[in-house]
Parts: C-alpha cells; sequence; structure tokens
C-alpha cells in the first residue's frame, strides 16, 4: 500500500518505550508501509536496535527538540512549540512526506495543531473526532468525541458524511448506514438540533437509518452514529468505566475462595477469549475527520498492542484515500444543493 | 413505616400477573406497609388467592376502566383517559390516600399525570427522572433521563437539590456528595450551560464536587450524577446496551465447546453471584422528582423481582420524608437567595 506514517514518538504516558516499538512492530506486519519516527533523537536512537538493517530506506527518525505536555493548553502547544514532535509529525503530512500522522498526546493540542496546520476540507465547518467500538454485530463508528460541544444541525450532517466515508474507508462498505442518536420515542420533548439534522440526513443521500438510541451502538443497529461531542464523550466514558467495573467485580467473584480461583484457572481460556472481545485495545485510534490530511489520536495510555493498532488504521484510512472520500462526497452534496 | 403504595396493576408489558404478585410479595416483605391495587377488577382478583385473609386491611382494589398504553401519546393519555390505572394510582397519592404511586407504564405520560394531578414543588420549574445505577463503591443516581431535553444551569441546580435529597432519604446519607457531568478537561470547547450550572452548584450550599465524566458514574466518585435528561438518557441506555453486549460475549465463550460447557455449569455459582451485582432488577423504579408526592416509574419489562424493588424503593422514599426534604432544601435555598 506504500503508506507512509509520521508517529509523534514523544506523546502518551509511556512515549518512545511504547511508541517506537511499536512502529518497528507495524513496519514487519506491513511490508510496504514506511514510517518516520519524530521526537528527540536521544531518545528515539537507542530503541531502533538493527531497525536500519531490518527496514532500510522504510524506517527514518525525523528530530524535534520539543514535546507537547498533555497538560498544554492547545493554544500554547501550537503557538509556543513549533518544533514538538506533534507539530512535527503534522507538518510531514502537510507537505506531503507523510500519509498520515498518529499521536498519543494531548487530544486538544493535537487537534488544535492539525486544524491549523492541515485546514479542513470544503464544506466542513469544523473537525470532528471519531472512534471505533465493538458492538454485537461487528463494529460501530462513534462521532463525535468531544472536538464540538455544541453543534448545529448542519455540523451533524457533516459528522454523517465523515462517518460515513471512514467506514467505506476503513471496513471497505459500499454504502455504511448512518444512525442519528436520539433519545426514547416515549419521551416527552425533542431536542431541535436532533431534529432538524435527522431531516437534513434523509435527504443527504447517504444510507440513513433515522433516529438510534444509546444501546443501538453496542446493538449494530448501524456503522455509524452520529452525535455531538458532549454526548459522544459521555457515551464514551460511561462505556469506560461500565467495562471497568464489569470486568473488576468478575475478577473479585473469581478471586473470592480457592476453588473459584481454581475455576478462574481452568476457565483461563475462555476468560481470555472473552476478554480479547472487549479489548478496548484492539479499538485504539481516532481519526481526526474533516482535515485535509489524515492523523489519528491514540489513547494516552496505550500500549505497544494498542498504539499499533492507531498506526495499523491509520495505515488503512491514508491508503483508502479517506480524505478523497469526504471531499468528493461533500462536493456530490453542494452540487445537489446548488 | 406504614405507608400506603398505590399500584397500577396494568401498567408495563405484563401488567396484573407480574404487578398483582409482586405486591403481595411487597406486603409480606413490608409487615407495615399497604398496598392499593388499581385496575380492571377482572384480571386483578382472580390473582389474589387468599390475600384478603393474609393481609386484611392491608390490601385493597381501586377500579379503574381504563388501561394507558404503551404508545398513547401523553396528552391523549392524560385527558381522555381519566379513569386509567396510572391516572387512578396518581390520584389517590394526590387524595393523600396513598403515600406513593408506582406505575411500569407509558414514561411520558406518567410524567404528563403526575404534573397535572400533583403539580411540581415550589421553586422547582420541572420535574426531573432519576435512576440507580450500581458502582465499584456502592450505588450512584443520575438525573434527569429524559425528561427534560434542552436545561438551563437553573434547572440542573435544581436536579442536583432533588437528587441530593432523594439520597439523603434512601440511602440515609446526611450530605450526599453531587457531581456535574462534564466532558475530560483536554477538550477544546466547554458547555455554557454546564459551566453556569457548576457556579450555581458550587453557591448552593450542597455537597457538591465539580465535574465528573462519564466513568465516575460507575467508579463510585459521587453519589448523585446531575446532567441533562438528553444525555442521562444516552448515558443509559449506552450502559443497557453494553452490558447486554458483555452478556452475550460470555456466554457465548462459555458455550463454545463441550469443555467450556462443562466449565461454565462449574463456575455457575461464580457467575451467579457476578451477574447479581449487576442485575438490572435491583436497580429498578426510577423516582420522578419535584412532584409533590412520590412517584415511581418502573421499567415497562419488569418481572416480579424488578417491580418488587420498585415498590420497596417507593416505601422507602415515602416513609423517609422525600418530598419535605426537597421542599425544605428549595425553600432554604431561596431564603439565602433573597
Amino acid at each position: 500500500m506504500g503508506v507512509t506514517i509520521a508517529i509523534d514518538c514523544m506523546g502518551g504516558d509511556h512515549g518512545p518505550v511504547v511508541t517506537v516499538p511499536a512502529a518497528l512492530e507495524f513496519l514487519r506486519s506491513h511490508p510496504q508501509a514506511s514510517a518516520i519516527l519524530v521526537g528527540r533523537e536521544e531518545a528515539i536512537t537507542p530503541l531502533l536496535g538493527n531497525a536500519n538493517t531490518e527496514f532500510g530506506a522504510r524506517i527514518r527518525v525525523r528530530a524535534a527538540s520539543e514535546v507537547v505536555a498533555m497538560d498544554d493548553p492547545p493554544a500554547i502547544a501550537m503557538r509556543n512549540k513549533k518544533d514538538s514532535s506533534m507539530r512535527v509529525a503534522v507538518d510531514l503530512v502537510k507537505a506531503g512526506e507523510a500519509s498520515a500522522a498518529v499521536s498519543a498526546g494531548n487530544t486538544g493540542a493535537l487537534m488544535a495543531i492539525s486544524r491549523f496546520v492541515l485546514k479542513t476540507l470544503p464544506g466542513i465547518d469544523r473537525p470532528a473526532i471519531a472512534t471505533v467500538l465493538p458492538s454485537m454485530k461487528g463494529h460501530t463508528y462513534v462521532l463525535d468525541l468531544g472536538a464540538n460541544v455544541d453543534c448545529s444541525a448542519e455540523h451533524l450532517l457533516q459528522f454523517g458524511v465523515m462517518g460515513a466515508m471512514l467506514v467505506a474507508a476503513i471496513e471497505h462498505k459500499d454504502r455504511p448506514s448512518v444512525g442519528l442518536l436520539n433519545i426514547g420515542e416515549e419521551v416527552i420533548k425533542g431536542n431541535d438540533v436532533v431534529k432538524e439534522a435527522g431531516e437534513l440526513l434523509r435527504n443527504s443521500g447517504l444510507n440513513f437509518y433515522g433516529n438510534v438510541e444509546g444501546n443501538d451502538i453496542y446493538e449494530g443497529t448501524v456503522d455509524v452514529v452520529v452525535c455531538d461531542g458532549f454526548v459522544g464523550n459521555v457515551a464514551l466514558k460511561t462505556s469506560e468505566g461500565l467495562a471497568q467495573m464489569i470486568g473488576a467485580f468478575l475478577k473479585q467473584e473469581f478471586k473470592r475462595t480457592l476453588f473459584t480461583k481454581l475455576l478462574a484457572v481452568a476457565a483461563m481460556p475462555v476468560l481470555k477469549r472473552f476478554k480479547k472481545r472487549v479489548d478496548h485495545r484492539l479499538y485504539n485510534g481516532a481519526p481526526l475527520l474533516g482535515l485535509r490530511g489524515v492523523v489519528l489520536k491514540s489513547h494516552g495510555s496505550a500500549d505497544m498492542l494498542a498504539f499499533g493498532n492507531a498506526l495499523s488504521r491509520a495505515a488503512e484510512a491514508a491508503s483508502n484515500r479517506l480524505i478523497e472520500r469526504i471531499s468528493e462526497r461533500m462536493a456530490s452534496m453542494n452540487e445537489v444543493k446548488a
């Protein structure tokens, strides 16, 4: 597929000790991909081992002297740290040297820098952050996840387009179904923005399913669930909390007595298979959508497996024309309107 | 505790075959409580067995000729079905014959009827629906859950007061902690209503913790989580969907081979204990707060165990002066303001 991923090696809770080995593993499993490791050379080089021999021109290090901290305000990170590993990685996408950038750093800073450097696509007012979650039927993509707190109906429509094109690119689905997150029929009062967004989506030419509710995310009713960033963030964080609690309860019950501990050992293969199906590391790598370039945000706490998944997802998005798909779709929608 | 619960026996997916046996069981476990079974006599009486002998004056049937359907628009249910079991149950609270009403019927209709018949308490603009959820540390109460879609900061403040008083009454906590549902620090843009609500809650005299995120619901960071009805509904439904998916995955993994099936049999006591801790039936019974009377909504699909829990929760709220607590607190807040 010949993609080149610019990797912010300094971002995230663990930095190079996770991002560099994950990059090497990514190059092993993607023999046609290349990687540019961005960050402090003295932190990256010792972790490369014989990578130059193994991968040759497919790997190179790009020095960047600064690091965006997790608590840097986005505006500060953007203005005062022009040689940060995050900024340089995004600059490489802008310059056409990389097909995508991946960072486990500060979300707000990554969004601000990406937006400033790459700019939004025609017809897109605001970039959004999407995530993929497991469902009973496969995967569900949800956006926005916190970039946009107060959204108009037009914004939600644009999220629908971006989400559908993301699924088309990554999951190779022709006409992904799109649902609009709403609340039960039995509710006294609807939300005007959501009602209007429903109208827009119905007339968008997308494969619009209609309203969905929170449970539909995990039931896999649709491929893409559209909501504003506040609601999306709450849905995601609530899910994380519930999954952790369920895992902790399950562990506690299996640890209760010697007998149940023995049972747990016997049941380990089953519990491991189960765990793998809901392992959030498999779902790491949230695309920033609506930009003139592919940028993915990895979870800050990502380990090697998780960060590697973000890299693979970035390669998939870049090699399947994600940006072109979104801009073509936006253009054709605007033609219909005009 | 001497409370009398008016039970809408016709509501819910199952009607009297669930509500009547649950009522009898409730009377057995609450020897000082009484029940008024409201609905069609011909549907209720055959299910009573020797209840009149067993409970004497503690049980009686109040005939109501109509039934609110799950798909009746709230306004229609209110105007055209004045002799519905739901309406009569709420009327009994208004008349002082019952200390609380419980229904598994149509939420919108129950809210509309309760609001019309009972009216809101002084200082409360809109009633809210609260639910209790399991957490790593015990229970978390969340409101609103869908009654109020567009909320002002003042509404969120009122939800905080109602939630805190609910926990004080039901969990016997002196100064329940209250959190305001918001999204991560690392987000580009805040939500103005939530920011303003934070200010109001900080100055309310409540034990205000500050902002919380979705995961805090299940981590048990605070006793009460306040949010608007759209967000609360999405958080709840998303949780339901995720819990169902996790349960289904766990079941599938244990059913994969003969060996894993045998394991499941051996592990049954562990799995049952686990299941009991996250059993949503234990958390059934969502109080409608802010009214001049105690009304609880049971899940429509509630079985006997679940409906019984809603009845117990109603008895607890009524016998611990829920309404008085809310109105006293609202009055003292308004005094401070004046």
